[in-house]
């Protein structure tokens, strides 16, 4: 019989209340002859206040051991910024080497979005996510003074590049429209911006089915605004994809629905699943967060698992309560209620 | 009797038409007692082509001699990617001391946006244009080889962060609403964020009428298309006010409307106005493209240079242009001669 292991991290704010939808969700889509086992982390702000810890070794050792891990959300405005962040999202991407940011953007039918004429938004991101501006290289002098010097140091190698272009190749090459775009700042950004492109170029070759463009990182937000249509799928850099695919959300139907996945492809260690919206404290503990995006990462985390046929029926669940949601407004449970319905129906 | 010694860049693609209207609407739009002279210089594709040169020190001391500088376009698909970016436009920019990169976006009445609902939209971004990632610095080492790393040095210095922060509060002071929003990445490039925060917040002591935010970069972009109406004056660094601005001006109406400055505040050196279209090789020689970008940079450059009320005749002239405009379809001429009909009237 097989099984499925998972590490449960609520986490801050309104991430419990979402990731208990995710986890009604889950197990009312899982066969029979699955045995699902979760255990749950208390990372976040109430450990770290009270023992000062974020992710210890031994956390690190007792999370390796799962088959993947879902996350709700870390962060609250007690902490100050970027502590907890750096201390256990980026720390558990850095090592458990979640190389393939996956973030999909799709515009669901009845879904509202902020762009005029209700255009057809179906691409996926690709974010790179060991590697760029995120790696903490860089450093203060003089600091407080007028005379301080601050530089981030943004790293980029072969070996990370090439593995996540090579991965949204094969994406692409699967999916009908078969669209590859690169999106850099290549001409500014030169010496980063000539490793991606010179890479993407040679990958290219191999997939000579693919159709291929290289856009500049400013260009692309404006046709996200203007086409989105345009893509389906899109690779590129750490820094980057952070801030196009939170653009990406809005345009297609908000941070509500907008999943992601911090996959490590060789499942050399567990991949994270999380809802890219953060742990708004302003709504927390009201029952007013759609649990929507953290069911979707359930079902990006289950495809991971070779779970084919029931992650497409959850996203088939979540599009069909989104298009007859209409105006009524529900809880986080009672839409998670209305998910696992569907998805056992 | 006053007078206006403007050095003239047309530059590639469209930059020749569209600065020909500039020009024309300058003319007209300045009292007799101003003398007006320009001086063209043939920076570009062209030049680089036939000399192999982008922008001498004979060139540089050439245009010091000038009031001002008014720039159509450089860059073309002939030359690779980033040559004439970084040889002539980041070169000034960097050579002239460029640090307040002012870009206004304004949805006029009757422009087409591609958000929906015709949100108001009237604000100021003030990209640093001097530091940040855009300095040049890092490097590649095993280029062309597996294991090749390229990195890119973001520099931030008290000096040059404080003085761009200073000016946008200045700036937010003297308009209405009086908000200033900081964006920044903070939470991931802490030494360049905690730079940037630290002297925004010291700042901010000497303008206690000015109501601050801080946001990151990646939900800036979410309110950018949500809530545009929330913003007044923006400061930010090189690289993230050179992909906000993008998106600025694609959902206020479009790069055919949107202007910029490249200034230095102390007069030192000249400052330079050009259109954020680039040159659109496409459509040049067409007499297709709008001219009010460039028409609108003038009006920049005329405002910097104590000419506040031409300014605003220009900026009146555009706005009753585009509001009128409907579907007509008119030349890049057409639009120029009813400019400088407008201004002159
Ligand atoms: C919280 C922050 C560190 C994170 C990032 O910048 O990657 C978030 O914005 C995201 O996109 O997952
Ligand atoms: C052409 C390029 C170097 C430039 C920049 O990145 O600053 C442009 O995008 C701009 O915004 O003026």
């Amino acid at each position: 019989s097989r099984s499925l292991n998972l590490a449960v991290i609520p986490g801050d704010g309104i991430g419990q209340e979402v990731v208990a939808q995710g986890l009604k969700v889950l197990s009312a889509v899982l066969p029979q002859d699955v045995k699902l086992e979760t255990k749950e982390y208390d990372f976040g702000a109430k450990r770290y206040h009270a023992t000062g810890e974020i992710l210890t070794d031994a956390d690190v050792d007792a999370l390796k051991k799962h088959d993947a891990i879902l996350l709700g959300a870390i962060g609250d405005p007690s902490v100050p910024s970027g502590v907890l962040e750096r201390g256990f999202l980026l720390k558990l991407r850095f090592l458990f080497d979640h190389h393939v940011n996956l973030r999909p953007s799709k515009l669901l039918p009845g879904v509202a979005t902020p762009l005029a004429g209700q255009p057809e938004i179906d691409f996926i991101v690709v974010r790179e996510g060991t590697e760029g501006p995120y790696t903490g290289n860089g450093g203060t002098i003089r600091k407080g003074t007028p005379h301080e010097v601050a530089t981030e140091v943004s790293v980029n190698t072969a070996f990370g590049v090439e593995r996540v272009v090579r991965d949204a190749f094969a994406r692409a090459q699967a999916r009908p429209r078969k669209k590859l775009a690169l999106i850099h700042k290549n001409n500014v950004l030169a010496f980063a911006g000539h490793l991606w492109t010179n890479i993407f170029n040679k990958v290219a070759e191999e997939f000579p089915d693919v159709t291929t463009e290289y856009m500049h990182v400013d260009a692309a937000t404006i046709y996200l605004v203007t086409q989105p249509e345009r893509f389906d799928v899109i690779v590129t850099d750490n820094l980057f994809g952070d801030i196009i695919t939170d653009l990406a959300a809005a345009v297609s139907g908000g941070i509500g629905v907008a999943a992601s996945g911090n996959i490590n492809p060789s499942g050399e260690f567990p991949s994270m699943f999380e809802p890219v919206h953060g742990s708004a404290p302003d709504i927390a503990g009201q029952g007013k967060a759609d649990p929507s995006a953290t069911v979707l990462s359930v079902a990006l985390l289950l495809r991971h698992l070779g779970f084919e046929a029931e992650a497409a029926r959850i996203e088939d669940a979540v599009s069909a309560d989104l298009a007859e949601r209409g105006t009524t407004t529900r809880t986080t449970d009672e839409i998670g209620d209305a998910l696992a319905a569907r998805v056992s129906g």
